[in-house]
């Protein structure tokens, strides 16, 4: 069973909520004898990291990992992953003193408030408790750990479309990502999306987004039929993120108006491929190819417009959310995407390795 | 761990290949006391059987299902559950004698071939082995107790897009789908879906489908957070269906364009929704409104234009995949698509009330 | 979630009743290009087949094994696996016709009867349905592919102790194994037991048993710690045999008994161990040296002697149960232990290579 | 997969090692709105807790638990489980400075010194690292969360052998179980081991120990077959508490010596049995009586006579295992087995009311 447990040989346990005294992952089955720091880990979730524009929550969280356990000192001095269960834990430290009598009575519409209430009966309602985005900090320092389980995997993520906006293809360039507070790969595009995004900043709305994730450098013949296959962990993983609505792979969407001729990618000595339609998964199977993956992420659903709904009696009402929110959740769910993905692949990997050796 | 399993507290297990002497599934924690025959799951089966008409392969199989376990009658006389593992087989009859010398030695482009040869290092070629298709007759078996298990939910399925052509959603009618051989909801659109897939047919290529799934009935509370999300494991089970290559939940990929405003569904008495963006589904779980899923189905790999490819050798050469195939297979998607909904929920409300009671 | 499925890379889904139709096991995981046969399959299921000597139940059974799925012929000629989910099938041939009427509506002693009505409410009477020893056929036929799998591990085991006679451990003889209708390892307790179970045979009533486990050829570091112990592992899966009350690794229960001098195995060079009270395990890893387990098998609960219950009603009776019966379930339970260990490490083995490569 | 992790629906997962900055449990699926406080949980932690006695180790922890996450505060103020991950972290304060030179270049007998090096490559020797008894602290605070669960459930353990000396069951008085440093539930005995375990300890020497552990209770029906029964995943859980060679359920391995007739609970009216071999389980469910398990715990391996060994370059040496230790590790295995069975039967619990309602 896996209600906050992911992937089967490298498996991640994640625990917290908003506004408790920490949030946190344990990492069991990573291979030993692998270099592993706190400042490698932190380096993933500065990306995260909210407040590090007004494009995102101005929540001030340091958000430092420490690691409690599973590493130890080899010979060489280094610190490294012993195979033991890492536990890894973010203090919340910006738990800002605030008044929750609204939205402990009140569903804000979008928001888990309601499920969760009428599943359990109980709801830590402080900033969206086990439902907030700030859960995803967990799975960033997680996914920081797969990354160096597959450390011959290069995986990256960018914006590709905000709210209707989309990016020119034509001027992808991933060198671009990290230059602009958006994780676009197109210039052009990122300077657009400022004055777009600053606009539904201070209209106190909000916009969803669509994250690409490349992982180059998988080989051949990770993942398993028949419900074991790389890209259904990928949905599964990509899904289970706060406010994703839709999951592609390769070709996606766009394969269903494709014909058999154009869709299927031609194969040449090497072996390598025409083209990657595939977003190199073939029979739930990477093909050597790039692995291609797309998200969709709604947009975020605190706002500032008055919405109607009921209060916990079932009484309607209205409510508007205020406080301190992200425009565009999606950008922040880049480096969660990443993370997400680079969990799946190690956990492949291992799974690759116990079959066949 | 889960090659070839689906689920947790409803699990199911397939195994067989193409041209096996038989396949099947295993379900196991099946709760005891449901009235469960082979005909109510045959009924199923004849949905998703191949040869019913020209658009879809001619292969000419009884899917006949067998129950080898987990029934007995009960003091009323009836054949019910018994919480023991009901295991199905279907046989396979229609194992037409062939030449398979070209596939077993050519990989044919947007099948699983290559990638079996390069993960196993054997490959049973017959029909596309273990990775045919046909593997999803023991999903819809198992789909079909999965229905008896949440009695109280509806769950459909209607393709909603062939090739580039989509539904009029205005004209969505539930009661057409059975009245032509596409699912198709839209009576105009089906129409004209018929001579544009004779087309594609006769000219032995072959084109990509999106099939919608709507889940009524569902109570709100099932799923949880955070990686047992029912979303998430929606987007699981769906990804996992051969050939497919996205999953969107309710507004899906259409969300990422709209606004905080436009996407948060509100809420009256009742509670009652006012629009459904989510799909039925908020922070992993079930809101009480339908569920709602799509997913895209890649075109037929197996097409009569010659296609550049290598063989086992790693030599260049092509290949005209002959043989009977279907020149949409997203349309016997729909019944497999339903069934993995159908067991996901069942999945869903044995783990709710598990946890909950 | 595992109600009838064993094991995790390695594992082992069962299914079938005693008077069904058939039984069988789905072995998923398996690695690919291991040569595998029904009749090296049958060979195992024959040492357990019922109706061998007088001491075992008479039905008559021929246990033939079907391989369904999971096998193809390689470039060698030979059939080898797939890497694909490996169907078993075990046709149930000898399901006597019978008057079951005061079974299935007394409970009788020492069998799953009340239990099972209580939980399901309903109940396959016919010879203890899922609750017969039957099931354990399809434990060995899996079994058999495990010991494919760990192909360099010799499993074996002995009957050590029959009612109060334990064999004298200075004569312990694995060539005598199968020179007796016992599997037991001192020729002159051989002797001795079978005038004693012809005395238990022909009064009626039944005796209890101890089998020794040993598996040779182990490396060092299979297993994993805490909740992944190769002995954990062990446990649950004789545990799970039917009619077994106690399992123990190497000293076990004598070890308590033990002083810390005594008990701890000194290591010499090779490296090698001047004992192996550890029975091959600590830390719940291999040590490299033999795996050494034992279970306890109950007396077989069917017997002559009327016994007191109640029926289904809850009113007070009496049974006998008579039928066809195995005087010592625990010699029959030889085969299925070893097929049980033969999973396990199969398993650990698989999981090893995942993590530690 | 499981290397960490216990349990399914009611599922535990462990971190840390004995001298990290902490240890602790992540608790997954606990049901909602049960009142939990640090300070009950504490009350386990502290019967558990060393330096209690003179028998067991003088390492001075205050086993001081704190709550992370998943409970918050209901409607009548009381503090409540919410459903979400319960992340409970104890932190080591006794790390006391000391020269590992010797442990970390030799190999203690007995311990997992050895196959953990031989494993993993790389071992965190302080204290035994994860493999360490303080590993079962988290166990301990999970097991009382456990017994929220399953709050009809009485759950209680006894030591009833030290060494060689068994109690007299005659004098099994549950009572006496608190009033002697040995959880001794018979008053004689605990008075003549208190002598014979500090000759034990003065000498530098340790002993083993059988615990018997008895849950009242359970109503009948839990557990489920063929591979989750109720005793096979007791023996599963008991069997991964560090040093434990055996475990056994009702009459274990004494039911090897009865006959048919004496070992089958005969049932009368109520339903009642007239005895209870079967140690309140048949057929993997529980039948209402008692739930009677024991385990073996071997001798203490840290003992103060040295040893021969060999060093991490594979030489021959001697080893004196110096420090702080119990002379007989399976007192403090109590509150150990006690935990374990709690989760154990929050899992059935809960998987019971998933399967059957």
């Amino acid at each position: 069973m896996s209600h906050n447990s992911f992937g089967h040989l490298f498996r991640v346990t994640t625990f917290g909520e908003s506004h408790g005294p920490a949030l946190g992952a344990v990492v069991d089955g990573c291979p030993p004898r692998i270099p592993l720091t706190a400042e490698e880990i932190q380096v993933f979730l500065d990306k995260r990291k909210p407040g590090q524009s007004r494009f995102t929550t101005q929540r001030r969280e340091d958000d430092a990992v420490k690691i409690l356990s599973g590493v130890f000192t080899d010979d060489a001095g280094r610190q490294v992953t012993t195979g033991a269960p890492i536990a890894l834990m973010i203090d919340n430290t910006d738990q800002r003193s605030k008044d929750y009598a609204e939205i402990a009575q009140k569903y804000r519409p979008g928001h888990a408030d309601y499920v969760y209430d009428a599943k359990y009966g109980i709801r830590d309602y402080r900033g969206g408790g086990r439902s907030s985005a700030r859960e995803t900090a967990a799975r960033v320092a997680a996914g920081a750990v797969a990354r160096k389980v597959v450390a011959g995997v290069t995986i990256r993520g960018a914006l590709v479309q905000m709210g209707p906006h989309k990016i020119d293809r034509a001027r992808f360039d991933w060198a671009e990502v990290d230059k602009n507070p958006f994780f676009c790969p197109d210039k052009i595009a990122a300077a657009h999306w400022e004055s777009y995004l600053d606009e539904i900043r201070k209209s106190g709305s909000s916009v969803g987004a669509v994250i690409e994730l490349e992982a180059t450098g998988v080989p051949v013949g990770w993942g398993a039929p028949i419900y074991g296959k790389l890209d259904a962990d990928l949905a599964l993983a990509l899904m289970s993120i706060n406010a994703v609505k839709g999951v592609e792979i390769g070709a996606g969407f766009e394969a269903a108006a494709l014909t058999g001729e154009e869709n299927a990618d031609e194969m040449r000595k090497g072996p390598s491929f025409l083209s990657n339609h595939a977003g190199g998964i073939l029979g739930g199977l990477s093909t050597g190819q790039p692995v291609v993956a797309r998200f969709a992420v709604k947009p975020t659903s605190s706002i500032l417009t008055p919405r109607k709904t009921i209060d916990r009696a079932g009484e309607e009402t209205e409510i508007v959310t205020k406080g301190r929110h992200d425009p565009c959740v999606g950008i922040r769910a880049v480096p969660v995407g990443e993370a997400m993905m680079a969990c799946v692949l190690a956990d492949h990997f291992l799974r690759h390795r116990g079959q066949v050796g």
